[in-house]
C-alpha cells in the first residue's frame, strides 16, 4: 500500500488558501499513486489558533469548508485532514482537536486529541475538550492503522522515568494487531527537539510493533516555527526517510518497504547552524506573508546584532523588501557608520542615513533645563535610544513598513535594552538568540564569502549611547553570561555560578520590560514571549 | 464551635511577611476564643504564581516557612493555611495546590485541589497536578468538615446547564452527614462576580445539605484584583453575613447560629461605581508596593481619561507619590490646560508644564525633510504622542517613578493608540474600562463637590494632535462603540449591529498594539491583556 506524507504549511484561518493547498497535495499524491495521504495537524484551521477559538463563527466557517473540500476529493483516495471539531456534549469544552478521515466524498471516521498540551507556549486546555485514542483503529485494505494526534504520543517516562503524565494513554491498548501508526503533529521548531520527537515515536512504534509516520506541519505563526522533518521509522523505532526542514514537503512511501519515492532527499543533513538560519527566515517570512506585509526596515548600528538581522531580513524577503537606516549621534564611533555602509552595500538595500543629533541635543537641553540634571546619565543614554524608535516608527507609519527589532535573548534576560526605544518593533528575529549564537549564525553568513565585514564580528560589543561604552562595563563577558541564560531561563535550573546569581535578580527585575516586547521568533526549550509567564509585582529572592 | 474566616492579603513570595500575617491573623482570631482560621487559597505562597512555580526553590522555601509556622502557632487552635505542595510521584506535575491543615504544632492534614482552571486568565495546569477531592473530610469536637479549593465548586451547570467540566467531582460525594463545608479561595474580581460565586456556593451547601464558607483573598497581583468579600451561607445557600469588599478583613462566628461578630459589618453595600473605585484603588497600590515602588507620574491633557487615572492615582498613593505633566503642542486648546491646571490644584499635586513645541518643530522639520512629507499626516500626530511618551520615560530614569497609561478600554479594542507613545507606562489603570464606565466613575468622584472640573468630563473627546480633533471624527459614537466592546470582547458574542462588524476587524488588525500593551488592570469577565490570547498573523474574517 502506497502512503503519501503531506507537509503542508497552512495559514491560520485562511480556510479558502488551506483547501487549495491540500487539493494540490493530494493530487500530487495520487499522481504518484498514493492511496492514503496524511496531512498535519490542524491543516484546515491552521495552527496555534490560541484565543482564535472563542470566535465560534471561525469554527463554522472551517466545518462549511470541510464539508466542500470533501466533494471535491478524488474519491479513490483517503485522506487524513486536521482540524477543530464542535464537542456535541453541554457539558467540557466546545471543540475538537480531531482528524477527520475522509474517503469516497465523506468523513468516514473522525479522531479526537486526548492529551492536550499545557505547558510553555501551548494553552489547548482553554478551548479543547479531552478525546479519547482507545479506538483510534480504521481499515484500509485489510491493513490496520491505529491514529494519534502530536501530543498523544508524548506521555511516555523520560530517562529519569518521569513524565508530566499520570497516564500514558497508549498504554490502555494492548493485544490488538496493528500495522501501522500514524501521527498527526503540530510541533514547533527547537535545537535537539528532532530527538525529542524520535524518541517519542520510538517509543509508541515499540509499543505496536508497528512501523510509524510522523507528519509534523511546516510553517511559521508568530512566535512559533514549525520545522517539519516529518519521518517515517520501522517497527523498531528506526527512522527510514526524514522530509525536508522548514519546507513543504511531499514523500511518498510503499508500507512494505518503507523507502521514500523522492530521489533527491538531503533532508536532515544541515549543520545547527543552518537549521537556525533557515528557522529564523521562516519565521520572518511567513510572519510578513500570513499577516498581510511586505516590507521591514531597521536601523543599522554597524553591530553585529542589527547586522545579522539585516541578513536574515535579506534571506527572508529579498533586498527590495528591506530598508535601512543609520541613525548617528556624537557617540557613534565613524567606523561604526562604515562597517554598517558596507554591509548596506554588500546586501544590495538601500540605507538612509539620517543624523539624530540635533533632535537629541534640542531635547536634552529642554530635558537637562526642566529636570535640573547636571551631569549625563542613563537618561541621556535612553534618550538616544527612543529618539532613534521614533524615527523608526515615523518610517513605519509613512510607509506601511514593519519595524524589526534587533535585540538578542542575552540582553533581554538582563534587561539590557530601552523599553521604547531599542525594544520598538514588530518582530524580534533574534530575541532568543544567545550572543553566541549571533555570533555563529553571523559567522555562518561569512561561509562563502565575507557578507558581513569581518570588523562587525569581531570587535567589542558596544550600545554607542556613552562616550567609550562597551556592554562588558555593564554586563558579564557574554560567553559566562550565555551559560547562564541556558541554565536558568532554557534549562530552569537552580543558580549555581556566580554569573547565575548575578542574572536571577537581573531577571526578575526587568521582567517588566520583557511584559512590554514584540513577538519574540522561539528557536529554544523556553524562549522570552508568551510561553514565558512571570508576574512583576512579587518578592521572588532565590537565595 | 467557632471559627475564624481570615480574608487576608499576601504578597507573591514574601514568606516572611505572609507568615507574619498568618500568625497575626491567627492571634486575632483567637482573642475572639475561635476554634479554626480558615485563610484563602494559596495564602502562604500568595496567588498567581504563573510561572514562578518554575523556581523549585521559592516553593522549597515555601514549604520550609510553613514548617517553622507552624511551631510558631497556638496549640490550641486549628488553622487551615493554602500553599503549594510537592507531588511526591514522577509522573505528572510538580505540585499540588494545597490546603495544610495545622494543629498542635502539626499539620495533620493535606488537600489538594482537584479542578484546575485553565480559562482566561488562569493557567494552573501548567505546573500543579489533580488532586482528589474525594477523601476531603475532617473532624473537629464531632463535627465534621467538607473542604474544596476555590474551583473545586465551580463544575456545576449553569442555567443553560452546560459547565467547562465534564464531570463534577462534588456529585460522586454522596450520603456522608456533613455539619460545614468549606472553600479557600483566591477568585478576582470583575462586576458581577460575586452573583456567580454565590450561585456554586448555594448549590454546594445544598448538595451537602450543610451551611457554607467562602473564604477569598483579597489585594491585587500585576493585573489581577482580588476583592475579598467572602460570605458564609446556610444550608439552604442563603448568605448570612459578607466580609468587606478589597480590604482585609477577620469575621468570627459561631457554626450554631452564623451570625458574625463584627458589629459594623456594612460589607457589601456599595454600588457598582464604588467598587470598581475600590478595585482600581487598591490594583494600583498593591502593583506599587509588592513590586517595592512609591511614586507615579503621568501626563495630564485636560482629558478625562488622564483626569480620572490621576484621582485614582492619589487616591492609591496619596498626593505625594504623584506628579503631573503638562505636555502641550500647537495643537491643544488652552482651555486643556487650564483644566488639567485646575484639576492638579484640586487633587494638591504638583504639575510641571513643559512645552514639547520646539521638540516637535524640530524632529518634524527633520523627517519631513528626508522622508519627503509634504502634508500633516498621521505620522505628525504619533510623533506628538511618542514625544510625550520620551519626555515621560525621562522623568521615570532621573527619579525611579514609574509612569502611568490613561488609555481606556474602547480605545484600546479599536487600536486609538499610539504604541510607544501614549501607551508608555508601567501600569494602564482604566485599560479595562469602557469610555462609559470612565464617565460614570469620573462623575463618581464628583459626588461630594467638583473634584474634576465638570468640563473636563463633558466636553467631546479629543486627542488633540491636529486641528480641531474629534475622538467621534475617527471612531464610532462611544455609547454604540462601548456596546460592541462588551458584546465581543467581554461577552465573545457574534458580531450583529453595524458597529460591532466595524470593531471586529480593528479588533484584529491591531491585536499587535496590545501584544505590547502595559499590565491593564482587570475589572471585567474578559479584559486585554495575559488573559486574553490572539495570534497576530493570520486571515481570520468573520463574515
Amino acid at each position: 500500500m502506497r502512503i503519501a506524507l503531506a507537509q503542508s504549511n497552512s495559514i491560520l484561518c485562511d480556510f479558502n488558501r488551506n483547501q487549495e493547498n491540500i487539493l494540490n497535495f493530494v493530487q500530487r499524491a495520487k499522481e504518484k499513486n498514493a492511496e492514503l495521504v496524511v496531512f498535519p495537524e490542524a491543516n484546515l484551521f491552521g495552527y496555534h489558533p490560541f484565543d482564535l477559538l472563542e470566535r465560534e463563527v471561525l469554527v463554522e466557517q472551517q466545518l462549511k469548508t470541510l464539508k466542500n473540500l470533501v466533494k471535491l476529493l478524488p474519491k479513490d483516495i483517503f485522506v487524513l485532514i486536521g482540524g477543530f471539531d464542535k464537542n456535541p456534549d453541554k457539558k467540557g469544552r466546545p471543540y475538537f482537536n480531531s482528524a477527520f478521515l475522509c474517503q469516497k466524498n465523506k468523513i468516514i471516521k473522525t479522531f479526537n486529541k486526548e492529551l492536550l498540551p499545557t505547558g510553555d507556549v501551548f494553552d489547548e486546555a482553554r478551548f479543547i475538550d479531552k478525546g479519547s485514542v482507545a479506538n483510534n483503529f480504521f481499515k484500509i485494505k485489510n491493513k490496520t492503522f491505529f491514529l494519534t494526534i502530536c501530543e498523544d504520543i508524548w506521555a511516555w517516562e523520560d530517562s529519569k522515568k518521569e513524565s508530566i503524565y499520570k497516564e500514558n494513554p497508549l498504554k490502555r491498548i494492548k493485544g490488538k494487531k496493528t500495522d501501522f501508526v500514524i501521527n498527526m503533529s503540530a510541533s514547533p521548531f527547537f535545537e535537539g527537539k528532532l530527538k525529542l520527537r524520535e524518541y517519542y515515536v520510538k517509543k509508541t512504534a515499540q509499543h505496536f510493533k508497528a512501523p510509524m509516520m510522523y507528519v509534523n506541519m511546516v510553517g511559521a505563526q508568530d512566535e512559533l516555527i514549525y520545522d517539519g522533518q516529518s519521518f517515517v521509522v520501522d517497527a523498531k523505532g528506526v527512522t527510514q526517510f526524514r522530509c525536508r526542514s522548514f519546507e513543504e514537503d511531499l514523500n511518498v512511501f510503499d508500507l512494505e518497504t518503507l523507502k521514500d519515492w523522492n530521489s533527491d532527499n538531503s533532508a536532515g543533513r544541515e549543520s545547527a547552524t543552518e537549521q537556525l538560519r533557515k528557522a529564523l527566515v521562516l519565521g520572518i517570512k511567513d510572519f510578513m506573508s500570513k499577516s498581510g506585509l511586505g516590507k521591514v526596515h531597521l536601523g543599522l548600528s554597524g553591530g553585529i546584532d542589527s547586522a545579522l538581522v539585516a541578513c536574515l531580513a535579506v534571506d527572508a524577503l529579498g533586498s527590495n523588501n528591506v530598508r535601512l537606516f543609520a541613525l548617528p549621534t556624537e557617540f557613534n564611533h565613524p567606523e561604526s557608520f562604515e562597517l554598517a555602509k558596507r554591509l548596506a552595500k554588500n546586501l544590495k538595500v538601500e540605507m538612509q542615513t539620517i543624523s539624530i543629533q540635533e533632535s537629541y541635543k534640542q531635547i536634552k537641553s529642554v530635558l537637562d533645563k526642566e529636570f535640573k540634571v547636571e551631569k549625563f546619565q542613563l537618561m541621556h543614554e535612553n534618550l538616544q535610544s527612543r529618539l532613534r524608535g521614533l524615527f523608526l516608527m515615523a518610517y513605519s507609519n509613512l510607509n506601511q513598513s514593519m519595524l524589526l527589532t534587533t535585540g538578542n535573548k542575552s540582553e533581554y534576560a538582563t534587561g539590557y535594552a530601552t523599553l521604547y526605544g531599542d525594544m520598538c518593533g514588530g518582530l524580534a528575529p533574534i530575541g532568543d538568540l544567545t550572543k553566541k549564537q549571533v555570533n555563529d549564525l553571523s559567522r555562518h553568513y561569512n561561509l562563502e564569502y565575507e557578507l558581513i565585514p569581518a570588523r562587525i564580528i569581531d570587535r567589542p560589543p558596544s550600545a554607542e549611547l556613552r562616550p567609550n561604552q562597551k556592554d562588558q562595563d555593564s554586563l558579564p563577558e557574554y560567553d559566562l553570561l550565555d551559560k547562564s541564560v541556558r541554565n536558568i531561563v532554557e534549562d530552569r535550573k537552580k543558580a549555581r555560578t556566580p554569573t547565575d546569581k548575578w542574572l536571577l535578580p537581573q531577571l526578575m527585575r526587568t521582567e517588566f520590560k520583557r511584559w512590554q516586547a514584540p513577538p519574540i521568533l522561539k528557536i529554544s526549550e523556553h524562549s522570552f514571549g508568551r510561553g514565558r509567564r512571570y508576574p512583576l509585582a512579587h518578592r521572588a529572592k532565590e537565595i
